[in-house]
């Protein structure tokens, strides 16, 4: 180990910042199974998503071979703004907690998406802007992937629509303003500006919307206007890609000391944040050569990888996407409007399905009122308020280091602080005043989202 | 000029953060003004100020020439967090201005305050607590110093009581909501809680507030309370001290590339951010070493350098404090309730009237809309969302860089991004929506707060 004093925070300079991204899949023993047509049950070639992706990201999601993509110059401009992200020592956390291990986090709330979701908007945004494209959609639970698509939108000029899950848009008035602040148009969904929408209105009114529900009314629109195509800020292989650079740094950064980290935790809803984080580390594990214990931290109120199913499903509510194997709940689950925050998706990206599934990972559902114990503890230790979404990650940061406590094992704990939670406050307010509880499916509550499952694959 | 090439973001090293913070005043050819007692016109010594602010503070208030303070180890476990703060060279904002000028500027927006205020909060935190204290009161009107208050005497454990300006309070309910979770108690003010909010609501049941009445609760609570004191966020010489660190760490990483801005720019309200920024390049200026041009923006709705007297004033509404010598709309001056955001005090840091006083310094006032307009402008193009006050200095900065265009100088420019406005979207939702305006008093309306100068000094 280096004798190096190691810094509250690590920054890369501009010239190790990565200039490729990592494609994980190229090194997976086994691949995750393909994305299927849902008419012919065969499985899908980019042309097949050229309606939908621009025809670049197409090609991504499904070069499952490619080990490297060059990141294009216009997307390292933007990137070296607020890139590197710092990897932090939680010296203050480690201390209050009286732990033996070693906490690192990677911080990548320090631009105004406040999120990690920046990573993946710009260069979508950039292969629509190179291709001629005017226009994207797209969805937004929490709100930190629609601000960030907005970001990068009104940064190469596109036109952009945002269809917000209702409960979030309702809960957070001020992330609309922000949206619409870099000109996006936003949407509460289910809206009455699509077939899908409409169609789940008639049915039920009242309905608080979902991941599953917004992605149908943005696909909606996309397919079906002039120059327009649609974008996803989870879930899909494109995502992960873009977002490895968030273990590229930390990786790089780590070396910088002879760190390696023991146990790498994310939180998880669609897995673009964890996906990304240990993509490098994953790959040192498939191959052998490091052995790092890898934890997926989900909410117990939608806990797509502890109780859901491997199989094949929709990756939206409306039924209009290919189908995807991966951990899902069902594309009908409708996530308890009681949960705080995003990680609300009923599925789960297919990569990082496919190595849970292997082996390769383990995976731990956590309760919110213990999350915002836990963010609130390293907001007052680490000055930074955490997104509720990343808080799950920190909630199991905090319980392996007190098990190295109880163990006296001096592991080193690297965790992904993917943004902060400046538009969160009405969930910490109910954190603050008592009012917040738990919500645990029963197994009859999940098993309407089960019968929606498709029967293929 | 060196020919290395400069990053979008400079980061120094921890061991390049500055130790000690730098005491402006003792470089100053003539002093500011002392700070008088009000009731034997006699200037202030340290005892006087022991009721009211930690020992070590009302020390370092009145240390004159004192060139440099240690800065604690205590302090420094935090500021490494979060410090150093980038400089950042606005490449892409550059490029839109078609501007021959290098624009620079000092981003302190990324710790869980939003500004630049967490690092003054810090160390008037600290001393309190190494003194023996047990609690702070203070008042905020944007919020960043309540936050960074909250988070400051969450970290060392001490109780805190925030007035917050009322109008500010209802525009900005989750700024209350983030100061709890830290674990402050936050009244609106003017509140029924303290003898000078009760004396303001009875002659003025509608009185939205402004900080001089603020101000006046906070101390009248600290001055009653036993183990209490007085904490404040701007204006006083000790929040100067305590914020050259944003000017110490912007020289040296302005020096690592051999460069020396010509125009130095900062948003004012009562001078904590651009007394600290300016610092070491004012010394030089004083010195004779470098000649830069220094530029306070203010808002045309709260003109204190630009239309204010330099007169002695309480620095309270409520009469409550000693005398300083300062420009001033009077203490009973009435922000407008149409100005978003900070930047609404009656009075000017003493330090900063007298440069300015004294020919080193420029000031110049802009209306809202056009800082609105250049705050969206830069958070397209540099991907941060600024805070309402430090727009004021972008578009000082941008009307600087244009006047390069237009004459074909390469000038180098930097300025102070104090925060984000993440808690400010409703005034940016008025922008967006057209429906902001602008306000400018007239004489007659500014001759209520002159009435209310005291007859001394």
């Amino acid at each position: 180990m280096s004798t190096k004093r190691i810094p509250h925070r690590i920054y890369l300079t501009e010239d190790q910042l990565p200039t490729q991204y990592y494609n994980l899949r190229a090194d997976m023993k086994e691949l995750p199974d393909p994305m299927l047509n849902p008419g012919t049950g065969q499985p899908v070639v980019p042309e097949d998503l050229y309606p939908v992706f621009a025809q670049e990201l197409a090609k991504q999601e499904l070069a499952d071979r490619t080990r490297h993509f060059d990141i294009p110059d216009e997307v390292m401009d933007i990137y070296r703004i607020y890139r590197p992200s710092p990897l932090c020592r939680a010296y203050n956390l480690e201390k209050a907690l009286d732990t033996p291990a070693k906490i690192y986090y990677k911080f990548e709330g320090n631009n105004t998406s406040g999120s990690h979701k920046l990573n993946s908007a710009i260069p979508q945004a950039y292969y629509a802007k190179m291709e001629g494209l005017t226009g994207l959609t797209t969805e937004t639970g929490a709100g930190q992937w629609g601000t960030a698509m907005a970001e990068a939108c009104a940064y190469f000029g596109l036109d952009l629509t945002v269809y917000m899950v209702k409960v979030s848009f309702n809960q957070k008035p001020f992330r609309k303003a922000i949206m619409e602040t870099f000109g996006a148009k936003v949407f509460a969904s289910p809206s009455d500006t699509t077939n899908a929408g409409r169609t789940i209105l008639a049915a039920d009114p009242d309905n608080s919307g979902s991941l599953g529900v917004a992605i149908s009314e943005a696909l909606e629109v996309a397919v079906t206007t002039e120059g327009y195509r649609y974008v996803l800020g989870s879930v899909l292989n494109q995502v992960l890609l873009h977002q490895s650079v968030i273990g590229l740094e930390s990786e790089k950064a780590l070396e910088l000391y002879d760190e390696y980290p023991d146990i790498i935790i994310g939180c998880a809803g669609g897995g673009s944040n964890l996906g990304g984080l240990i993509a490098p580390f994953m790959r040192d594990k498939i191959q052998g050569t490091h052995d790092p214990r890898i934890i997926a931290i989900e909410p117990a109120s939608c806990p797509s990888f502890t109780r859901g199913k491997y199989a094949y499903d929709f990756c939206d509510t409306g039924k209009m996407t290919p189908l995807a194997k991966m951990y899902t709940l069902g594309s009908g689950f409708k996530p308890s409007a009681n949960h705080a925050g995003g990680l609300r998706y009923h599925g789960m990206s297919p990569i990082l399905s496919k190595l849970y599934h292997d082996g390769y990972m383990e995976a731990r559902s956590v309760e919110q009122t213990s999350v915002f114990e836990a963010a609130k503890m390293f907001a007052k230790l680490e000055t930074i308020l955490p997104a509720p979404e990343s808080a799950h990650a920190i909630r199991g940061a905090v319980d392996e280091a007190l098990k190295c406590k109880e163990t006296g094992e001096e592991k080193t704990i690297l965790f992904g602080l993917t943004g902060t939670g400046y538009f969160d406050m009405t969930a910490y307010q109910a954190s603050n005043d008592g009012t917040m509880s738990d919500y645990v499916p029963t197994d009859e509550d999940l098993q309407p989202g089960f019968d929606s499952l498709p029967n293929i694959g």
